[in-house]
């Protein structure tokens, strides 16, 4: 195999949702790529696909790697970790045959690609194999402060990022020791994000987005929000500062 | 006052150093601002601006907020936070004065406007006021981590944005609570964020990042680095996830 023939691998973030938010670079390298890989759930469209659809040049080639499970098995079962792993491998290999052709593959990630996303899974099994470069993007909890205009973090603030996943004890305690927080995978966790709010006395503050930056995007306080329907990747933001003119911190 | 006649505000992230890291959205604010106005220490340049100059219009006017006092005085003195509270109202009144007239002011931001950013100072002061829109932009900590190539966080991860400046004990709970963790504000702590990272583990997996995305950025693991000389915006990244092929946390 010779390193001249090889391809080059390219990580790209398409940014919260908002075709707007893509980067300069993004685009370029999205008009360079001769193969453009994403993950997607069997049956769903890719959203980072949705994303830079419009910018798919005639020709390029499309590689959508399937996830083969999705939420049948437990995600601690060891089946699940097995089967996940071999698909993680799979699609590597899937990408690393074009990239021995010599061909630029673009792999597409929702937001930015090493902040909880899957194009981390075949950045570990290629970048030390091929010219590897990632390109970062706006990340959704970047474009949900936005689009809400949120000041998040100023001066000393620490910000917490916290999956709602976690226990209310751990959620609760997290959030009692944080100035500023950004809730993840908010979803049927909403009530239990809501009583840990509660009982550090930040529910006030805390600002509910849904949908980012993405069409039909929407966000309340979450005090004002009167039922408990949310959508996993709904997010909860609650500002270290406290903005008010004066403050200097 | 009629409401028509009012001008637009936009903060406007420039990303955290290359000049292709801008998004679509922030060339186009550029591209249609008549007035772009920037933060900078006085005798200093604006990064923000050095990274957007390329893209300034002719005709465009300049207006820059020039800083009264940088360190002279101690940050926590009242004269300092009397005087910088001044210097806020001063310079949303000057950027009011062009919306008043029905231009559109663009605020660059370096990074991201709502995220550590001095932007959000005029934004508390003048949101209420006048059409305003923020456009986020890559933070410097996503910058970091992509040029490095270091996935932060995957899965369920916890990460904790933590600024240098705090005391060597808070440091240290703070990293001995997290998966993942990023590190602000660098410059002299780095010999206290050094012993935190020992104390709790970390400081083998711990990646020192200087100048980021910017011309004659660095990285090195922050074991090897032999001095304890840092930039006060140099970043220390510690990553959440292994990054092992198989784990699919």
């Amino acid at each position: 195999m010779n390193a001249i023939s090889k391809g080059r691998l390219i990580g790209v973030g398409t940014g919260p949702g908002d075709p707007e938010l893509l980067t300069l670079k993004a685009a370029r390298a999205l008009s360079e790529a001769d193969v453009v890989a994403y993950f997607a759930k069997r049956g769903n469209n890719s959203n980072a696909r949705a994303i830079v659809e419009a910018r798919f040049k005639p020709g390029m080639v499309e590689l959508p790697l399937l996830y083969p499970v999705t939420t049948e098995i437990d995600k601690d079962h060891d089946d699940y970790r097995s089967q996940i792993a071999d698909f993680y491998e799979q699609s590597a290999e899937s990408v690393a045959a074009h990239l021995d052709r010599g061909l630029t593959v673009a792999v597409l990630s929702e937001g930015d690609p090493l902040f909880y996303g899957s194009y981390m899974h075949l950045h570990v099994r290629l970048a030390h194999r091929f010219a590897t470069e990632v390109i970062p993007g706006i990340t959704a909890m970047s474009g949900c402060w936005s689009t809400t205009g949120l000041p998040i973090v100023q001066g000393d603030d620490v910000l917490s990022v916290l999956p709602g996943t976690m226990s209310e004890f751990e959620l609760t305690r997290r959030l009692a020791d944080t100035d500023a927080a950004v809730i993840m995978k908010v979803g049927r966790n909403l009530p239990k994000i809501r009583r840990a709010l509660e009982a550090t006395g930040k529910l006030a503050k805390a600002v509910y987005v849904e949908r980012g930056t993405m069409a039909g995007g929407s966000s309340m306080r979450l005090a004002e929000k009167t039922d408990d329907k949310a959508p996993y990747f709904a997010i909860v933001l609650v500002a270290g500062w406290s903005g008010k003119p004066g403050a200097t911190s």
